[in-house]
């Protein structure tokens, strides 16, 4: 099949398990691949340098030939866990991808491909893929997105805002509680040890012995256990309080919430609507509307693929 | 003596006790006029309606000789405690001047004097006072002003960061201390309970049954009075707290701090740095720089008359 040379554009979502790519035309997805990249792995296997080989290779080979089926392909963004400057593009760090220090993905697999590549923190390609999908709400739009961490990202007059170093909307560090639980941060309390699929699994692996992912923990609280309805409730609760601050600084109307946690939302939906209403400042409340991701789990994709130009 | 029609421009810094007036030339002051114009008094002892009209003439009043002796002002611009709505310049509501309700101090005071006037919100101008006395650094600024309240200010390109309602930077009510100390705005444990003048006076009152100002509590601690001492040194952990997440939140390198309280700023130091740092995640250590504000108390009065135009 060919496009025809229509314009077209590739985005990539980089995580520590998966990687994805889907062509898109304007918002319409074309074609998406997905496979289990390893990228973590690669990074705890081998030394930083060869890791950073591998992991450029490795992206180089799954996109050479979506630009042999899609000549019209324009533009290819990618999104990426972690840190990036805002000015050199240059990662500085990638929690999820240990050891990776000052690589620069974009330059580096421009060269290897001979095509402009655009790279962007993955939770601000998330951000700029939902903001679309709402058809650009002018007031911007706040994105959370609840995976391995607690990712987020603020879009408004069609430009994310990624901060003087790149690293602004680290909202999944904002402490919820006091000397809680130890974060990778280095913290205790960060949201992200309440509200992502990762904590949730770790709650539950403390609490009742068994180590089961966030969706079969899910699962068992929709049958009833009430070790993992406690879980949700109380990861509704702290998002909630997560969002009321961020509410309070950046005061926008539209937050749509992604990444797998997602899923199981009423578990955690009464817990959270509560505690936010509680927590926002008595003008700020009711001005706020919460959208789950209807761009599912595409949004990073899509908001990488139109970042790229 | 006259300015000989050279462009100046006015700006008023409403508050509670006092109202403040400054004729700028560019970012240099003129003349300034402060007084007691007590409008939280009119506001408690008279009808909304009638306490809105004397505040409105008592305010022109104050602006009329200056207008007059300085024919060259082009523009008047405001500071007020309050919401104001960023579209219409409706004040939704006033924590320090209670019972009013929508009124429109912009559009009533432009009638009143025939000249349009600007209203911004206090602490936003102050922010932009600070943002252009400090060059207007290219990453943008941050002020955090600790007085009545907490308030801060976002400036990054020469835009104060509003929000979509006026509410943004509601920093004040970042919550610090979940289940804490009650705030005006119907929660606990918001910074302002603890790192405003009103609150260090409040906690010293509290503990060492006394009600003295923070001045006076600053002299206190100086002096070696243990509880004074202890009062700010949690004032400036509290501040840290609520600074870290702003910053994990907007990424800015310059902050500014202003207010009552920082000419007691020695107090509160080494408790603050220490927190700041240990809040922060580790990519943004170091990349702040915190500064105490250089304009003194003017910089209300200077951000309100440069944002009038």
């Amino acid at each position: 099949m060919s496009d025809g040379g229509a314009e077209l554009r590739l985005g990539l979502d980089v995580g520590g398990t998966n990687l994805r790519l889907g062509v898109f035309s304007d918002l319409t997805l074309l074609e998406e691949t997905r496979f289990q990249a390893n990228y973590s792995a690669i990074c705890k296997q081998y030394p930083p340098e060869q890791a950073w080989q591998k992991i450029l290779q490795e992206t180089a080979q799954a996109i050479k030939p979506l630009l042999q089926k899609y000549p019209g392909i324009q533009a290819i963004g990618i999104g990426f866990p972690g840190f990036i400057d805002p000015q050199t593009g240059v990662l500085a760090q990638s929690p999820n991808l240990p050891g990776l220090l000052n690589v620069n993905l974009g330059a580096d697999l421009t060269q290897l491909l001979g095509f402009n590549v655009r790279v962007e923190n993955d939770a601000n390609a998330a951000a700029y893929g939902e903001y679309c999908r709402l058809g650009q709400p002018a007031g911007g739009m706040l994105y959370l997105g609840l995976g391995t961490g607690v990712g987020a990202g603020l879009v408004t007059n069609g430009q994310v805002w990624v901060g003087q170093h790149g690293y602004a909307f680290e909202a999944g560090h904002i402490i919820v509680e006091p000397g809680g639980r130890l974060c990778g941060c280095g913290n205790r309390g960060c949201v992200e040890q309440y509200a992502s699929a990762t904590s949730i699994s770790n709650a539950y692996a403390e609490q009742a012995g068994q180590r089961l992912t966030a969706r079969e923990i899910a699962v068992l609280a929709e049958q009833g256990d009430a070790i993992a309805r406690a879980i949700y409730v109380f990861a509704g609760e702290k998002l909630a309080q997560a969002l009321a601050t961020l509410l309070k600084i950046v005061d926008v109307e539209h937050v749509v919430i992604g990444g797998g946690v997602v899923a199981a939302w009423p578990l955690l939906q009464a817990a959270f609507t509560q505690r936010l209403e509680h927590d926002l400042i008595p003008v700020l409340r009711g001005k706020t509307q919460v959208h789950l991701s209807c761009a599912s789990d595409q949004a990073g994709i899509l908001g990488a693929a139109l970042l790229a130009g």
